[in-house]
């Protein structure tokens, strides 16, 4: 086999992306050959792919590539340099690798999701398009596999089973720190923002959905942004598990076919190149046979769902109404409502994140049930795990945008309603609870509901409180503690 | 209002499909004008939905709006014929409302899967394009809503409320009938030719995974047959749930703004439309408030991929080897199966059938997370399960087709390991059982696997059985029992 | 082996339950000797699975050996038919099975949920005791297996891969149709009652949680109805899969070491002795290789679930308050509410119904997963499955009760509120929008929630509507429609 | 209110717990009296909920109980400190607490899961018993709430609303810490143990069910032990959440009724108790209007069952036989495995651990759907979520010690079977692949599959590998790699 530093080579050409030919093209692999569009770089097994699980519209992300594509990159320069790859071919691969990474090669990545379950079809859709790509650059001859072979030049010191896995993990870390987090973020960051404008404003409180003791809007808010807070500190948590890689496993985790220490460097150059703290998995076995770190991880996005359904549902019964509900909210009016009923306005950007989260939920049912179906060296079931992964992360991300740009931004409170309902509630009465003790205050509370009087006048008509003291007590503004945190 | 018989009005043009016009349109709604791309005959209100909701790559599957075309071409139909609506008009709208059946206009349905809950947008959505159409088809100016208009005229009669659902009845309807069951039964069918052709052929039952009695390799493919007829049994009944439609409901259930009888007489004209057996739901409130028939749809489907996963791993198991693993039956090579391990053949499509039904479990946590979300007259949260039913019965559909063909039709036997397993199994001993009694059976199968010798041998040896015997008691051929059923 | 009609054998002693002994007793199966507890019936093996598997609390339901108890029954008097047993074994071993079967004999089945995943330590638990009570009613030694055998007399025929399910199936439909059912039946009974008092009781709708048109209190009430009545025909459905028994198919479906036949009679004994309509299962390999069936009756308890929610959120939603809620029903107050906030009342039934269908929920998806399990001839995840049917089962039916006698049997309405709410809503607008336009009714909307003016003024300020028009055409109670099923 | 200092008063007495007397006592609470059993400590609100919520047989774990006496404790001293509470108060109510913490008074424990979903009436179980078990020690009448009231002492400051989620907390990381993590580390341990005994025994490996290529049965041991490590660190990650507490947020966040500072004493107070590292929640809206650090702590049980699931099938698929499965493995024959094979053995630990770890899935269904039920300042979905985190926690705990115990720890080695599957292998191929590329490595193992031949004759007949060059490459003890972690 040539050295890297073998002179004599095709030259690196630098040609367009594109292939300027019509019909098809013959391209093989060990069991034969295959017609292939001839304005693909695509090779004999991608076309077998395409043929034998045409299954529904669903695509493998796109994002699994551009990951791949830092993998491919990677091992050809480890290899180059550990002398087991000449660098002309390097260089090749390296070019094609970049423009998959830049998503300039996405119409040469058409498989579908449903394949097998290691991701080698797409594992070798890759080995195919960088293969004849490099070639095209090198002047040769496309499915030829000369001078690069998939196999033996893109794949070098590789397999799927231990490639795909990592490139799992590139494309959701990535996903997780490009698209999720900058959007959670700005929308935690809206909500505290309106929970600081919102300080001082005194509200009802509710617990079972009934009437409880004041607090304030502010509070209220900060602690929808608590929560927020929290999934964000457990998607980064979760995300640290994704830092470790199974790529120098190969077949099955003792790197057999790659190099001693091959695994080490690849990671290391992946952190290099991508910029994030990856690492070589300490335990190659359970890091292919298992996919347990994408479960944790798709579990801290389900975390965020839970989250957000909360914080929807409430604002949408806040601003219920707004003549026979809560009220307390003014949602933006996108949209009109409703097809029949004239000058409606609904929660519609509340809805979307429910429904969001619902299908991250279900999602997360179905990572963690493929998740568990693992065989021995392998879990067969990668392919439906990444693709819920990035679509969970999709979603949520721009869920969380649009939530936050068309209804949290815009809404204003109903400052008259809410005074109101501070007024009327009779649960101020728990302020007097350790003045006068619990049996007492309730019975003054339950005497104001059963006659519709308000609590003072009940309070005072029972003799056990006097005016003086009631409004001494009874002052919600003093009810609600201090800051933004609570007790 | 003009009558149905009015004789003056515009004349329907026989215009194709398509608006000759560039940059944009000004299309208006009760909230103000908004421009639209000027090729397109969506409105105002769908234009809002794209600014708002441009979320993941999700888009309202088309066959929702295929079925929105019977709908709304119905409603057409009854309000013309109850002189509500001119006969001119109905003309225009049934004409674009049969290019929206035939999937002519799907370019003019761009809507993401999130947004409002009630699928009000979606309803919009094809208000606008039949408005639109309509109005191009009578010689009218687009964005003028007039002759035709989206909510006066095409909605007439109607709300999103109980429209929705009943699209989604619909196009659940016609994607089992017209998608799901002709593969599953293709399937099915070809299971019990492969079980016919193998009727006889005596192989070793497996129980806990270890070795049990024998039975044909027909009755075990026809046990997998049994699970698939009984699944297809169960969607045929969860069916019937998807018959009972919303329409004529209006708003709120009460049919406010529909001619009294509009809702029966109108789910009448959708039967003979579709040829289904729809009829109107006889308690509306349940029908609008609630998804349940679509809860109970799902969950037939959700049956169908839990015997898909039992049949797909058992087929998967019984390939295993070539050399190490059960090695049973031989499945077809569809592709080489590893980038790394030369002449690997590994059962993909055994894999992609497994996924897709996790998937199909996934989404049917959401379903029925999503349908237990309902609230007082709605519930909101229709598109993501419409949008879940459909996916799950496309993706089962061409799994289940893509499975038989490229996996079930060209199983083969490896029928000398299947007759080594027989003769090899001590489990037979079963047999024996009625004769010698269980305890000393079960001291012979446990001396034939402690010191490793056959069953016969061990069973002489114990001298509770003589060779007579065994050779008449231990005939596998005879432990069967008859025919594919079982006992 | 003795005939059924042998004249020499012992004489079934009339002895009480119990045995007057003390310390442990010997008792053996194929493997050895084991000690078990001298008072107890059990033998070796459910002694050794006691020791193996000690797992939390949660012990094999009762309803499982009660079931169990028709099943031996059943099979023992199939076999004596057939003069394959003694009738005097018949007698012994039909006694035992009837204390089984009135659940004198619980105390001596104690073993866990966790176990072999076929159920054969529960089925050797039957077979064990049957055997030491019909050998005590014969006067023989107990652990002796003399003159009853566990497996040979007691399990005659039998497997616990046949016999198990068949159990599963039976405790599954009486726990339907004894516990559930009547549960449900009565809880639909009573809100429809409540139904029929409010036929007439003018309220706002609710669609989206925003203000929608009107409808009746009875109308909303027998929605909810509807979705309950439609939840029992759906478990009704379901449990006619249950009727198909596996018995007969012994070891793996093919009915080794059972008599031809003996399927169908045993089936139809059952049918007789429970009252049942069972049958022998058309497809044995179906039957014992998967739990399709038992998959499919879980889905129908989650459908009722699913419905549930919807319920008992509506009514706790309706009934907030009593200050700062929708407070339109007035639940009864069964407790103090807080333990703090004296004088509080909360919707407690309700809240404890919705937990009650969360955990059915899971539960379903235990049981859906472990449905999807199983191997080959055998599906080894029976006893969570069982478990988990019969307490979905269990609490719904409880909660259902409770649900009713304590919340909604003395829920009230505040038809002040009712009223002043229909009084006040915006969303009366749509009865003009035939009139005048949707257009022109949705400015009027707008300009009254804008302005917080009424309907009506916002109406006759506009110049579209006059004050005739206005109060002809805006009467609530002609808004609603006839009937309690709505359009 | 008296001063903590103050000097007269009754003098706590040393009696045993227990109430001599029969029949009923009359208790009160706000609502009026009510009959409660003479022998119990247990108040009217208790007997309330006995009476509303007799659901199903599930009982609110008696951990939450013990971890309630912490709460209340902690109170109780930090009440003191402060002079709000007399010292004599506090040390009865500390006796209490104790018996309490201790199990003593779990007989005076009775509620069901099913009631309020705030935890309130178990919250008013342990302040009546407490109170009623002050006042025996100080002399008083039982039932007279004197000297020590249920609410104004022994709540003091308190509510079930930042009680409940506190004790929740407390109990799920004693659960973890005292139960789950010592069987899970014991488990792992004992994996280790064998996987080190096994480091040279070379195998094949298995991708897809496929023959692969080699490993060591230790590498393969250690590939589950690295996940089940993994498992643990992601448990004690998520149990970090579980360290805030609500307590002192009191009704709804704010701290009402509690004074200033009372939060962190409190907390401090628990962490000093307990020697748990507990600190005071940084945001109390959050903390009380969400259980999301429940949903996550109960996320990484999830993690641990999915990993179990993957261990336990990959053990008895590798076990399975014994003459007509893979048969690597031999597992302990702890019971006889069939009630109609005899001598039959099956895997039934793997089994039962399945099971267990698919109610652990179900049971994560149901907290994350609770979780994300929460409304405003309270999430009233409690009981259903703490239930189901002590039952994954015990039984999984319970199981992996049965697990490792009775299964894992006797597992032997079939060697002459793994030997075998070496030899016979094609897949050793693989090491060909970078010396005569991958095209040629491929048809020389396609040919020896075909033609059944070994994969050395096939190699040396291709002409394409010399017999010294294939005794260099295919050496399978060559070609595991290094050491146990793999790559």
């Amino acid at each position: 086999m040539t050295s890297a530093n073998d002179a004599s080579h095709p030259e690196l050409l630098d040609l367009p992306i594109g292939i300027s030919a019509s019909g098809s093209r013959e391209e093989f692999d060990s069991m034969g050959s295959v017609e292939v569009p001839a304005d693909r770089y695509w090779g004999a097994q991608t076309q077998r792919s395409l043929l034998h699980f045409d299954i529904g519209g669903d695509r493998m992300p796109k994002e699994v590539y551009h990951a791949y594509g830092y993998v491919k990159k990677a091992c050809a320069l480890v290899n180059a340099k550990a002398d087991r790859l000449p660098g002309w071919k390097r260089d090749a691969i390296v070019r094609a690798c970049d423009e998959t990474i830049k998503g300039q090669l996405d119409d040469h990545y058409p498989l579908f999701v449903w394949q097998t379950g290691s991701g080698t079809q797409s594992n070798m859709n890759i080995n195919e398009v960088v293969s004849n790509r490099a070639i095209q650059l090198l002047g040769g001859a496309l499915g030829s596999q000369k001078p690069i072979g998939p196999n033996d030049d893109v794949n070098m010191g590789q397999s799927s089973n231990d490639t795909f896995p990592t490139a799992m993990h590139i494309a959701s870390v990535i996903s997780i720190d490009s698209v999720l987090l900058p959007a959670v973020e700005r929308l935690v960051e809206m909500i505290e923002k309106k929970a600081n404008g919102w300080l001082d404003v005194v509200k009802i409180g509710r617990t079972h959905l009934e009437d409880a003791v004041p607090l304030t809007v502010g509070q209220e808010w900060y602690g929808w942004a608590g929560q927020l807070r929290a999934a964000i500190e457990d998607i980064k948590l979760a995300r640290a598990g994704l830092y470790d890689l199974a790529v120098g496993g190969t077949a099955i985790g003792t790197g057999l076919n790659a190099p001693k220490g091959f695994s080490g460097e690849v990671a290391a150059k992946l952190a290099e190149l991508t910029g994030k703290p990856f690492v070589t998995a300490p335990n190659k076995f359970a890091a292919q046979g298992s996919l347990d770190a994408m479960v944790r991880a798709h579990a801290s996005l389900r975390g965020l769902a839970v989250a957000l359904i909360k914080i929807a549902n409430d604002m949408r019964w806040l601003a219920s109404g707004p003549r026979c509900g809560l009220a307390e909210l003014v949602l933006p009016s996108n949209e009109p409502g409703s097809s029949i009923m004239p000058g409606k306005v609904n929660p519609t950007q509340c809805e979307a994140i429910v429904m969001i989260a619902i299908r991250v939920m279900g999602n997360d049912t179905a990572v963690a049930f493929a998740g568990s179906q693992g065989n021995f060296e392998l879990n067969a079931m990668r392919p439906v795990i990444i693709d819920s992964f990035l679509h969970s992360a999709r979603i949520l991300a721009d869920g969380c945008h649009k939530f936050r740009r068309f209804s949290v931004e815009e809404t204003q409170l109903n400052t008259e309603k809410i005074k109101a309902y501070v007024e009327g509630s009779v649960m101020l009465v728990t302020a007097l609870s350790p003045v006068i003790g619990y049996q007492n205050a309730a019975h003054i509370a339950e005497k104001a509901i059963a006659d519709g009087t308000t609590l003072r006048e009940a309070a005072i008509a029972s003799g056990r409180v006097s005016q003086e003291l009631f409004d001494q007590t009874i002052r919600p503004s003093d009810m609600v503690g201090e800051g933004l945190a609570g007790a």
